[in-house]
Parts: structure tokens; C-alpha cells; sequence
């Protein structure tokens, strides 16, 4: 039986939308003739979302357990019911179906990375085995189901497998940067020290050049201070995100009183819209890759300070952006050797 | 004494953010120096707003005032807790502090609208005279306060108040439409037969000219047929937008196969991303400009089934919004008969 390649047919509730906007979607495991299933190996939690969870259990590992089986058993898909977000997973292809045979570059026993969320993906927990709570990942014993619609990369043998998964789970942030900022432009990265802020802040510096400035935000820590050693950013800025005029006043301060043509907000934490949007100049980008945005606190607040600036939501997709990030991550030593320190 | 240009003088909880972002703000209504005082005449809540107070309410007209009473007794502004957005306001100056007396081009008696969000302005309600059902106006007796930065506009006398306060509520979706789309453009407007949906259709038949086309999508209903008469669409499908596939088929059964450049979210109901997101060509546009947007769904959903489309944050501001939609209401007979059998 062939199913919609969109995975409609899975949805279970509300009838008619597709599986990322449902409650709750169907994860038995038999596939449908264009489904692919994958022996899933390692989970990464969104960001946002695994802050979210890591808080409500008060940092305990076997709390974190309970609530990611108790979402995965509700929804069939591991969509944290705060942030709406979900992740990505590493895993083995076990079983592709008829449909798809041969038609695709995938064969059964390839490693690969999803890249569609894990918010619309039908997945079974089996068992937990660990939580690697600094890095938002988890290995479970599970399967899961790629929608014919949905995309993955295999994995590259150059590189460590969760090294490849952390970088993979933003691939569209530093894909976004390449493409948005040009020559001379001054960009203001918030959330610079994390992940996708390293990523971005890479990417950004080496498009802006010379002429152009790259500032980079983020909370004091041995994070802010490991973002200064890379030299990426032409300063860093250390604050809070969640304080707009503070964060404005600071930058202006190191700008001399220009406004930035970009800002990009790559941060876990709600309520940083407008420190986002303040230090941009008129007709500026505002880019939104976090999934802590609230698309109400950016309208608006963007419209209540009578800022004109283009406000973009941070599309998790752009063609190539698992090559440009793994690329990436061969062509800065720095950077790789940051990433395997964590994550490898 | 002064304020701070954005209101941050106001925020009582959480402290250091703007006044968008606060769950509360002090509307006592002593001015600061750098603020004015405005006799309010009219509020217009928000279409996503009032829908769903409306709802919550069963459509009892008293217990809409309860519920609009309740959220500014513990806001100090009317911001839907559930949808996050405001509206906007008529009224009179009543008093402009001593450090923008002058030095702007407004005086005490004045009629104007407020082009900042009600879910951003310090508000007191004395009493609701009149709850408009039909056209989301809610006449009152009350003071506002608009902050340094607050943008206004003084109400033109060649048109009813009510008819530009609908209008202006709505300024900143025809001002973008016609920044967004160009000559041949195929154009979706999701939600056409609506307030900003006309006024949407209008602005992008006149961009997209004879070799393009705009493809209204709306209910089914007396708005529909009042829209097809007005012949802004090229076609005017009918269904729910909030099943996407359907809305996919049916734009492509009419396009021959052929997916749009730009799709326009004007809707005021929840879970329409999608529909919005799926028949966009890759590298097209996604302009959301309806308040039940939500980020992770758009962000997520359109990753989901590997969409290279930009989509955008409607900003309720952008440069000339106002005189834009008012122009728009004098330049198409058309349309001013509906907003004047509507609104006046
Ligand atoms: N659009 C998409 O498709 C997509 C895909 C994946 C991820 N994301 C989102 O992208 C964001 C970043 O993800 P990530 O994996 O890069 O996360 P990450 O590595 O955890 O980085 C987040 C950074 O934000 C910093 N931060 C937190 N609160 C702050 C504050 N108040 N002021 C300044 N900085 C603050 C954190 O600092 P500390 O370490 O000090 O807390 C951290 O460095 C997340 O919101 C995630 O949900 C989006
Ligand atoms: N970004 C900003 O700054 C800003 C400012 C103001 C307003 N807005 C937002 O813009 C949106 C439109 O506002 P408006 O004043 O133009 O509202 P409106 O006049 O109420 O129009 C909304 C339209 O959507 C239609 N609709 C509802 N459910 C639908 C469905 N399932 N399928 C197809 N059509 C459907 C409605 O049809 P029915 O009449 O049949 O229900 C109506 O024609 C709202 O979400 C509002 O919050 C945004």
C-alpha cells in the first residue's frame, strides 16, 4: 500500500493536516510501499526542547526518561508539547519500501541522518540507554519511519557519527548565513557561542570579509571565551538576550552608532525577539532560527517600535545544507577541533 | 519626568524586556514626559483575537466584555493571552508630554489611530458601551497611552473613522503585497475574502499585472461571491485552508501543474502553515501575516517536506503603510463600497 508522500496517512488527529502540525500520528512499525524504516541509533533533541525538558525535570536523567517516552507515547513522534519542536536521529536503514527500491541512493544497512524533524517523524522508543545531557543526545533502542517527502544525508566516514549528528541537526542556520549575508555587511550573531552560533559565525565572517564586521553575542562563559579564541567575530559581546536595550545599547556602542544590515538569532531561550530586532538598521534582516521565537512577539514588536526590517522565519531546509555544513566543519580545523571536543 | 522611547518605563513583569513581550505593564494613566494621552473612542481587536474570545465567549456579548475587562485588569493592556496579539485604537489626544509638545505634528484634540499594537499599549478600560460583533470593533469609554517611538496616524476626513480604523488595522499586508510581488508573479492569497484579503487581492493584481496571476482562496460563503465580483482574482477557489493537500491540488489542478511564486497568509484561524507552505515553487516567497502563525509549525512543516521557500514574519509596520491602504480605499470604488457597507 503506498501512503501519501507527504505522510498524511499516518495522521490520527486532527484528520487532514500533515504529520508535523497533527497531535498525534500513527508509529506502528509494518512501512507503507514508499515509507523507509530505520533502526534509530541516536536521537538529538532540539535545543529549545531539550532545555525545556532537562528544566521540567529538574536536571534528572531518569525524569528526562519518563517525559520523552510519555511524548513519544502520546504523539507517536517525539514533538515536545512546549516548543512544538523535535530534533533529528541518526540510525540504520532496515527496510525500504517497494516503491522506493532502487529509485533512491539509499540501500538497507546505509548509516544516515534524517533531516526532517523528529517532530513529524513516526518513531518508537524501545528503551532509553543513555542521556548525554550536555550535548541534548540520547541513544535509544527504537525504529523509525521516513516519509517518502522526507530528506536525510548518509553519513560521511570522515568524521565521528554524533560529531556529524550535532552539526546536521542546524545544518540550516550556517546554509542561511552563506546565502544571506554579503560583502561589508555588519551581522549581529545572538547565541553566538552555541552550536549553530559557531557555525553561523564562521560562516558569516567569511562572507562579510573584511570590510564587514562580525559581532558576536552571548552569555559570559567558558563558551563566550572559547567563540573569542577562534577569532570568527571581530568582538564578542557577552550579555543577556532576553534585555533588548541593553543588547542595543552595547552593540551601538561598539558600532559607534551604526545599526546592523543582519541580525540572526541562533539562542535556546524565550523572549529574545526584540534584542533581536532593535540594533537592526531600516529595511535590515532579522533572521529567526530559533524555535524559541514567538511569530506574535516578532510582528508585533517589531511593528510597536516602528522598526521597517525584514523578518525571516528560519526554514530548518535549504538545498545543500548538510554538504555546506559538513563542509564546513573539513575546512575549519578550529572549529572541528571545538566540535569533536564536544560532541566526538 | 521621561520615559523610555520603547515603554520600557512600564514593564512590571518580567523586567528588562519591552512592553510586547511583558505579561504585564503599569496603565496608570499620569503621563511621562516623552508620552501622550489619548481618549479612546473605538478599540479594534485583532481578527485572531476576537475570534477566538468570541469562542471562548459561546458569542455571549457579555461575557465578551468579562473576558476583554479581565485581560486588561491583569495585563494593563489587551493582549489575547492565548493568541498574543492586540488590535489597534481610535481616539482623541487628550494631553502630549512637555518633551514631544512641538516637536510633533499632533496637537490636544486630534483624532488618530494608533499604528502600535493594543498588545503593547498601556491601556485603561471605564466602561464598554458597544461590543461590534461582525466587524471586531468594541466601542468604549478609556484612556491609552502611546509611547516616544509609538507610531500614529490622524484619522483623514474624507472617510468614516470606523472604515479607517479597519482599514489601518490591517495597513501593513497590502503595504508589503505590494513590496513583495512583481509583473507576472503567480500570487496565492489564503484567506482572500477577508479584511486584508482584499485588500491583498486589490494590491496584487495591480503588481502582478496582466501576465500573472492571482489566485484568491477563501470559505465558501457570501464573502466569496462578494470577492469573485470584484474580479481582483484571476480565480477564487473555494475550501479550507486548513487542509493543505487539498489546497495543493486544487491550486495546481488550476495552474496546470505550475506552483506559485507568492503565497499570502491573511486567515485568522490556527494550523493553515501548511496550505501555504506546499504549493510555493522552491526559492519562492511565504508571507504570514495572520497572528494564528505558528513559527515551529511554519519552520518545522516546511523542513519537513524539503521546501526551499522564504518565509516571512509579516511586520505589522512598514514605511507608508498607512497612506498606502488608505490610498487603496480611494483609488477602487470597488472596495470602498465594501469597507463602507462593512465598516461605516
Ligand atoms: N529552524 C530550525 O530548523 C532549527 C533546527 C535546529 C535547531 N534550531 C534552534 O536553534 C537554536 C540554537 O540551537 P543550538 O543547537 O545551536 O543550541 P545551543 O548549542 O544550545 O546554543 C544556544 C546558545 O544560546 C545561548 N543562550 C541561552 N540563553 C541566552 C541568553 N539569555 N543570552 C545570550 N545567549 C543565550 C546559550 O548559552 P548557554 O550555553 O550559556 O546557555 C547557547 O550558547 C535553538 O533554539 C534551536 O531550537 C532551529
Ligand atoms: N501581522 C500583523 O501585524 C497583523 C495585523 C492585523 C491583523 N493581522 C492578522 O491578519 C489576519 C487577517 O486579519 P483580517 O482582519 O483580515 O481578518 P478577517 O477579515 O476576519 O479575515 C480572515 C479571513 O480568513 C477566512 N478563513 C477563516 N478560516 C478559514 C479557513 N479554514 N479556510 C479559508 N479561509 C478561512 C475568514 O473566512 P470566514 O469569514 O468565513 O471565517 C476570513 O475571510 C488575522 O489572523 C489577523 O490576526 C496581522
Amino acid at each position: 500500500m503506498r501512503g501519501c508522500p507527504y505522510g498524511t496517512h499516518r495522521v490520527i488527529e486532527p484528520k487532514g493536516v500533515l504529520p508535523q502540525t497533527a497531535v498525534k500520528i500513527d508509529n506502528t512499525m509494518e512501512i507503507y510501499d514508499n515509507e523507509i524504516l530505520i533502526d534509530v541509533k541516536t536521537l538529538n533533541i532540539d535545543s529549545a526542547s531539550f532545555t525545556q525538558i532537562k528544566e521540567q525535570a529538574g536536571g534528572d536523567v531518569e525524569k528526562i526518561k519518563e517525559i520523552m517516552l510519555n511524548i513519544v507515547k502520546e504523539r507517536g513522534k517525539h514533538q515536545n508539547p512546549v516548543t512544538g519542536s523535535g530534533g533529528m536521529l541518526i540510525g540504520v536503514v532496515e527496510k525500504i519500501g517497494k516503491d522506493l527500491e532502487g529509485k533512491i541512493d539509499l540501500k538497507v544497512g546505509d548509516k544516515i541522518a534524517t533531516l526532517v524533524s523528529l517532530s513529524l517523524t513516526p518513531l518508537r522508543i524501545d528503551k532509553i540507554l543513555n542521556v548525554k545531557k550536555d550535548i541534548d543526545q540520547v541513544d535509544i533502542e527504537g525504529k523509525a519511519i521516513l516519509f517518502e517527502s522526507g530528506i536525510y544525508a548518509k553519513l560521511p566516514d570522515d568524521m565521528p557519527e554524533t560529531l556529524a549528528l550535532a552539526a546536521l541537526d542546524v545544518a540550516g542556520a550556517p546554509a542561511q548565513t552563506a546565502k544571506l549575508v554579503k560583502p561589508g555587511d555588519y551581522v549581529l550573531i545572538l547565541g553566538a557561542a552555541g552550536k549553530s552560533g559557531l557555525l553561523c559565525c564562521y560562516e558569516a565572517k567569511k562572507r562579510a570579509g573584511v570590510t564587514g564586521k562580525v559581532i558576536g553575542f552571548a552569555r559570559p562563559g567558558e563558551a563566550a571565551e572559547r567563540l573569542k579564541k577562534t577569532n570568527f567575530c571581530d568582538v564578542v559581546i557577552e550579555g543577556d538576550a532576553t534585555q533588548p536595550v541593553e543588547v542595543l545599547n552595547k552593540v551601538l556602542e561598539y558600532t559607534g552608532g551604526r545599526y546592523v544590515d543582519i541580525a540572526i538569532n541562533v539562542v535556546n531561550v524565550p523572549n529574545t525577539e526584540m534584542a533581536t530586532i532593535l540594533p537592526v538598521r531600516d529595511n535590515g534582516i532579522v533572521y529567526f532560527f530559533s524555535m524559541a521565537t514567538s511569530f506574535t512577539k516578532a510582528a508585533l514588536g517589531a511593528e510597536g517600535v516602528g522598526k521597517d526590517v525584514n523578518m525571516i522565519i528560519g526554514n530548518g531546509y535549504t538545498k545543500g545544507h548538510a554538504e555546506i555544513t559538513l563542509q564546513v566543519l573539513r575546512e575549519s580545523q578550529i572549529l572541528r577541533e571545538i566540535f569533536e571536543s564536544i560532541y566526538a
